[in-house]
């Protein structure tokens, strides 16, 4: 399932049941470019400790963007003895949300975006329609705006005990803006006065919107809005206390779900972190790296001190695992495409999974490799194919291992070899 | 006219003729961003001399890739009194050409991403189709690596005096490939006493292709292929000197040809360059210092150091002239588009042009703002206005001023005050 800015809200409940129901999760990222130093293989199949590489991505790999996410949710159903599948496919863009938000840079490769044209990646997806998303410290810093703006409108409130025509002010006023001020409290007084005016439109202006709060706690709303153009307004109408109150409600919720949106994507990730289930990829360590970098926050400076569990509690690298016993010995070659061609054949057995119904399926005959979605998706095949192979040496021997057995549990978390547990990280 | 890769060849010659018959040229860009430090307002907007102006730019805003390029063609008709124009809308990526070419790591700004997609810029043409350049250093060294090659091949050549059967060769081949050399060299052999064998496919090896050649210089053609998964392999086959020649003869153009390929949009450049003709831009010392800068050659370090005439000889920018007497009092705002649509009221008049047969005709009642080609389109209305302007001063008053006219000779050249010419740039 294709996800963009436009139908992501829609869809995001659905995202979060696949996360909730799911026995375990794959995910896979694209990135607008993996070095910008050494050549890519360098940087990828270096015979480097897991410490130098750590070090070398977060060096040279860290400025480009991942602007797909594939994640695909696996549920086994016993009765039918098969894995249902629900895969989605997330472009991501870091959209400014407003004046004051992160103008986000970042780099592009060329090799990398030549190489996603060839395979039909479609970038206008990404920079037009791509879901927005905000780090721990932007959504932190964006929560304290609309909080100090709450707050700053809830100290005029508890001036209504005063009386409305108290002249006393605590705000000061610019000499300059004065004249100006004034000229639209004689606007606002003749508004009240007269009633067949309902409300009035002004230019915004430093310290207007609290003097008149603070002279007007009642009878009197104020709003900034801005035109199509971006241009800001200020308008100001006679209300009563509840409607009022009702206006400040509203603001109030259209404020949080405006902030929702802005945090966008990272809610995903929020999600698969809470769930605390295994998640599955492939050679997986530069995506768990840039998704913490993007979507939680930077990574430490000293290697070490990271813990990949930060985001993803419980870790299985594919590639990890098909390099390690039992599977050292008969599988070559540890790409993704080479491995799970291999998986299907003797002594492996293809994995039994269905679409979820209203989910899009994969066929693996076509390959769509390298899109997010369908890397996911087979990297969970190939985690299906080997958990199972497990299971032949138990006597008697399973076809099915499930990803709670702790047949598996050697293969957690071997990518965080480099990762000790730190205070720093909790 | 929209130009992408796959039909770039098909219409440079257009492209040149259109150079070639112009009056005036106008041209604009489109960026994937402004600025990695400064806000977009101070770099642009500033009240910094020239010079600091080019150091900011120069600092803040080269990451960035120029991908969108727009041409337009101005020539005057005497007879119908009227400019013929001719708009060229270019996409440019630096894909990379081979695997020794360079790898180009650029940066993108959200806000400018986000602005143009907003205006409904296509990225996949640029990502997908955009053409590929060279900028002067690469093309020199990729012209050297094939001359490399090429003398090579003719160094094997001069040893045809030599019998052909002379174990001599000028070559050291590595000890531990000595027995796979030989090895071969018998496969050869073979190859020439069998009448049925036509050619010998082998694998590529260091060192095999000059001995092949040192020890057959006739008789033998010696071609290094690559299949469709880009693996290299070396095909022996046996051939009369005529057939050798013709083949070589035919590698030496597919050479010439890719060359061509590689140095791509640049070739448009230097027509530009070349034709001396005046090139108007509105706002131009972005796209003129990014223009040098891909397609060109690096800035240099020092400040003073740089023309910008290096590649435009003549250079006229219509925001510095429509800020300059006697334009100055009666125009209040220069950006493009306001700047467009005062040029079209008294006391100026609205520029008779029309688009040349073949070519789309922009309108500018629906505004195509930040479309390259559109803008260096209005770019050249807002020339022509300004410029007819000044024949009203002259006795007789004229209607038309052409770009050769001593009338606008002042405005030349104003945005390369920071520019003194210097022995480093000629």
């Amino acid at each position: 399932m294709e996800i963009i800015r436009s139908n992501f809200k829609d869809n995001l409940n659905k995202v979060y049941e696949a996360i909730e129901e799911a026995d375990f999760l794959a995910i896979d990222g694209e990135f607008s470019g993996i070095s910008d130093g050494p050549s890519v293989s360098t940087l990828t199949n270096g015979f480097d400790t897991p410490e130098e590489r750590y070090q070398k991505l977060k060096k040279h790999s860290m400025d480009f963007l991942l602007f797909q996410f594939g994640l695909c949710s696996f549920k086994y159903d016993h009765t039918e003895a098969k894995y249902i599948m629900k895969s989605f496919n997330f472009y991501i863009f870091p959209k400014p949300f407003n004046r004051s938000s992160p103008d986000v840079k970042f780099v592009c490769q060329s090799s990398s975006i030549d190489f996603l044209a060839n395979q039909g990646f479609d970038f206008n997806k990404v920079f037009r329609n791509g879901i927005p998303y905000l780090n721990q410290e932007e959504e932190r810093q964006l929560r304290e705006q609309y909080d100090e703006r709450r707050s700053q409108a809830n100290g005029a409130g508890t001036l209504s005990y005063i009386s409305p025509n108290a002249t006393k002010c605590p705000v000061t006023i610019p000499e300059d803006q004065k004249k100006f001020i004034e000229r639209v409290v004689e606007q606002i007084e003749d508004l009240i006065q007269n009633e067949e005016n309902k409300n009035l439109q002004l230019e915004p202006c430093t310290g207007l919107h609290f003097t008149v709060c603070c002279r007007y706690p009642k009878g009197i709303h104020v709003e900034t809005l801005e035109t199509e153009k971006k241009e800001r307004y200020i308008v100001i109408s006679k209300v009563d206390e509840e409607e009022r109150k009702r206006r400040e409600q509203q603001k109030q919720a259209k404020e949080q779900e405006e902030l929702s949106d802005a945090v966008g994507f990272s809610r995903v990730i929020h999600a698969i972190a809470n769930s605390g289930k295994l998640v599955v990829g492939h050679n997986m360590l530069l995506d768990v790296m840039h998704t913490i970098h993007q979507f939680y926050c930077p990574l430490p400076e000293v290697s070490g001190l990271v813990s990949l569990q930060v985001i993803y509690k419980i870790l299985l690298d594919t590639k990890l695992m098909a390099s390690t016993q039992p599977f050292k010995e008969i599988i070559n070659n540890t790409s993704l495409a080479e491995l799970e061609k291999r998986l299907k054949e003797i002594p492996f057995n293809p994995p039994e999974v269905e679409s979820a119904e209203g989910f899009p399926s994969y066929d693996t005959a076509s390959e769509q490799l390298h899109e997010a979605g369908y890397d996911a998706y087979i990297t969970g095949l190939c985690f299906i194919s080997m958990a199972n192979y497990l299971g032949s040496f138990l006597s008697p021997p399973k076809n099915h291992v499930s990803a709670r057995s702790k047949l598996i549990e050697p293969f957690f978390n071997k990518n965080s070899q480099i990762c000790k547990l730190s205070p720093y990280w909790r």
